[in-house]
């Protein structure tokens, strides 16, 4: 094989197309393969006067997400703040509380406050002795791993109240359930996204922006510059590879000869592939452990943001059985205020029982929960509904990314990103900033480029990893910790202390006493 | 599509070509796609003058598997017993323990022993309540399936010795760790191979018997049957099906035309295949979340059976850490005496970490470990040395059997075996009776084949499930329970019992004081 040989890049979502571009800027050429019909991956913008654009699939950027804001700007695609100016919900038990953005829920019990402050807290502490390009060196990795999140819960909370919460917060992030995903898994992915307040805020957090126009364009406008490089409905069946070059076979029997070849789609969707040679026993079974999520997008549009006049702003927090299908919404209204809509996620265990539903059976009960949660039948009259069933796509396996369940990540973590002969792996599931994010999928895809540009002999190797600078336009400020969410205690360093100060009282008075009376 | 386009199976293992075999006894035309060079799928026995013959992969057959004992039998191949007749071998911590045949493990801490009882006690009682056929729908499936094995043991276990027992015990029987497996999974698996006392023993349990030759044979003798109707090298790569019909696409292009197809392959390797129409949404995911087990298996030849001369019949126990590779191991000696061999598995996470050592360094943990345990450096001085690493294989993806992490069984379990239009499953993984053996996969590809039998109206509904009628020959002999092994306490009953002792024994010394004294 000459050293002319394009390099093949399978997949053409973000993180294939990123790749490809900084090969292209570097002057190697490059064939990009898709499976489907579209670029775009797990990302999908819809087009349609109903609804002018909608994201179907992953949408929000924010600040610290530096790579997804740079190459943003770079195709000249801009943001929005997401409506947040008015309170949020909080529904649980028949009974819609408000709160401020940017606090906890609404938690009235005291002992339940503390115990929300102790496993936030404790996610974010445990998450600092965790490496985030390899979770599998973490002092405690082999003990957190061999536990579920829920397992964890157990140990940790000593309030219903917080657990479900607890449960709630590990459906929105990752589309699992708790007694699903590893414990350290979980912890890494929090860590990775810069903590329990980066990853779950609206403002200054993971869903603080959308793109105008929809994040469809960050892969159309990669994928017009390259010229014609992009070839879809061409799904990668095999793979071979020698010490001379690489060949990949698409369904219909053609095949492209490369110098190197890219895999950007997902642990899991390269098992669609067969291998020549076959791959290592470890790699063998690590695609078969890293299932993806479980996660349809809903949006509902209305008449009129009504919401808004009752002082809402659209971010709802609503915990129940199956007649509560969506744990999280936010407003999706258009910045000029119009398509007034809102957005939310049907995850995890919900969505396996409410997938064999109809789209408008499904559409009931998200209105009747809207209702109920916003006390309006405003609600329940909707124009439009927008899903979108991402567990059912052969070429995603699931969103928003793959999970892993007890022991994966330290018995075959080490494989992830490790190249085979002349394949690299891109995808967000390989990144180490905001895996599972538009950005993870870029950080990978250009990490991939720079690991091929090395093995050219085009960049040396301390090249291949370069920290990217903060995008000031959208810095993030920092997280501040209250005195207090430092220092309370958990709920049972409270209870040994209230044991103690009663112990003490005790021991005090009778001391008293037997100073005053017994002398 | 005509009614006269044959039946296309996906996999010559012994499921898929049981199938066949059926299908060409109704009369129905089939032809057999196999992805690798040979057929047999998981079994694969080694001719060579230095082992005569030996089964690198699925070998064992023992009483209650009648589907298999029934065809081997129509097939003239026949059975041999294990060499059982001296004692086991139990070693941990530096020191060997002999125990007879069929007896549990010598442990000599009288809780502990309770501890043992109680716990495969409770494991076969709590396997009573799971429907073999649909264990989601047991009434604990929910609990059960939100834990891994490795919960219960903690919450069950009160001494380390069986906890260690116990994981041992997992190791051995499925391949997999006790804290990766669902509990309910684990239970199920147990329960559809009869209990923990039919699983795990020699005699009268599923490691009876071997076949003369080698079980390859079946696949052998089966497709032999198949008169050319096996095309081998032919790795499935897209299955497109609609009304009229099925065609199935090979690697190197060639495409068949059926009027139905059968997978009698795992679930996860199915996802070698692109599907058109896409699967179903919890189909899709189902693939994702099956990865098989993780086994090596490792075959040690000796000058002479030197573990008889001691007494032993080469049935040991071993537990270590890696310096102890096998925890498992049976005599593999010739039925006539000749070529002396020690055969076992190297599991789980320990294989994950062994799994990068050359096959000689393997084989010198092994012979260390062998030799300590027997007390003799004849262990160290073998022969012939043979190992096979399922977990390298392509097309099995481990073995095995496939593993259920938490909540796969009840989220997605239902849609293991439900036909998908014209596409049907077979497989050991979908079978009910010794599921994860040889037995299962003829079971799994006989229904299979009267399902396809039934859709094209050849046979009536109630004809597609049949009870297969004990194998006289080797009848199983029911397992009897002592009444101790009935009624022993666990250990936490049996400290309640004793405190509840000392507390009367208390009460009525107080009682006698009081009427002796202090009136």
């Amino acid at each position: 094989m000459s050293s002319e040989a394009p390099v093949i890049v399978v997949g053409a979502g973000i993180s294939g197309l990123s790749a490809a571009k900084w090969l292209e800027e570097a002057e190697v050429d490059v064939v990009v393969l898709e499976a489907r019909d579209r670029v775009g991956g797990r990302t999908l913008t819809k087009r349609d006067p109903l609804v002018k654009y909608v994201d179907l699939g992953g949408s929000y950027v924010g600040p610290t997400q530096n790579y997804v804001l740079r190459v943003a700007k770079e195709l000249g695609i801009e943001t929005y703040k997401v409506y947040e100016e008015k309170d949020h919900l909080f529904y649980k038990n028949d009974s819609t509380r408000r709160f401020r953005p940017g606090s906890l829920p609404p938690i009235w019990n005291p002992l339940a406050l503390l115990d929300l402050n102790n496993i936030m807290r404790k996610i974010d502490r445990m998450g600092k002795e965790i490496p985030v390009e390899a979770p599998w060196k973490a002092p405690h990795a082999e003990e957190w791993d061999k536990m579920t999140f829920l397992q964890f819960l157990n140990d940790t909370c000593w309030t219903k109240t917080v657990k479900d919460f607890s449960k709630l917060f590990i459906n929105v992030n990752v589309t699992s359930e708790a007694y699903e995903a590893s414990l350290l898994w979980f912890l890494w992915y929090i860590k990775q996204c810069g903590g329990t307040k980066r990853i779950f805020s609206t403002t200054n957090g993971g869903q603080e922006r959308k793109f105008v126009g929809g994040s469809l364009q960050i892969s159309e406008k990669l994928a017009a510059r390259l010229k014609g490089k992009v070839v879809l409905n061409s799904p990668v069946v095999a793979i071979e590879q020698d010490s001379m070059g690489v060949v990949a076979r698409t369904l219909d029997g053609r095949e492209y000869k490369g110098s190197y070849i890219i895999l950007a789609v997902p642990p899991s969707l390269q098992m669609k592939i067969h291998f020549t040679p076959s791959l290592s026993p470890l790699r063998n079974q690590l695609l078969q452990r890293a299932p993806m999520g479980t996660v349809m997008k809903v949006i509902v549009y209305y008449k009129r943001t009504f919401w808004r006049e009752k002082g809402f702003c659209g971010s709802m927090i609503i915990q129940g059985g199956d007649d509560h299908p969506i744990p999280f919404t936010l407003d999706d209204t258009k910045p000029d205020g119009s398509y007034p809509a809102i957005i939310g996620f049907i995850l995890a265990d919900k969505l396996r029982r409410l997938t064999k539903l109809t789209g408008e059976e499904r559409k009931q009960l998200v209105c009747q929960s809207f209702a109920k949660a916003l006390g309006t039948d405003e609600a329940l009259k909707p124009v439009h509904y927008e899903e979108y069933n991402w567990m059912s796509e052969q070429y995603s396996g699931g969103g928003y990314t793959a999970m892993y369940p007890p022991g994966a990540l330290t018995m075959y973590g080490r494989e992830l990103r490790e190249p085979v002969g002349r394949m690299f792996f891109a995808g967000t599931e390989t990144a180490t900033s905001w895996s599972g994010y538009m950005n993870g999928a870029i950080q990978a895809g250009e990490r991939s480029a720079r690991e091929i540009l090395y093995s050219m002999g085009k960049i040396t190797r301390d090249k291949i990893n370069r920290e990217e600078p903060v995008f000031t336009d959208i810095p993030g400020v920092p997280f501040t910790t209250t005195f207090w969410e430092r220092n309370l205690p958990s709920v049972g360093g409270f209870l040994t202390f209230m044991s103690l100060i009663t112990a003490l009282g005790a021991a005090s008075g009778a001391a008293l006493w037997y100073h005053k009376y017994a002398k």
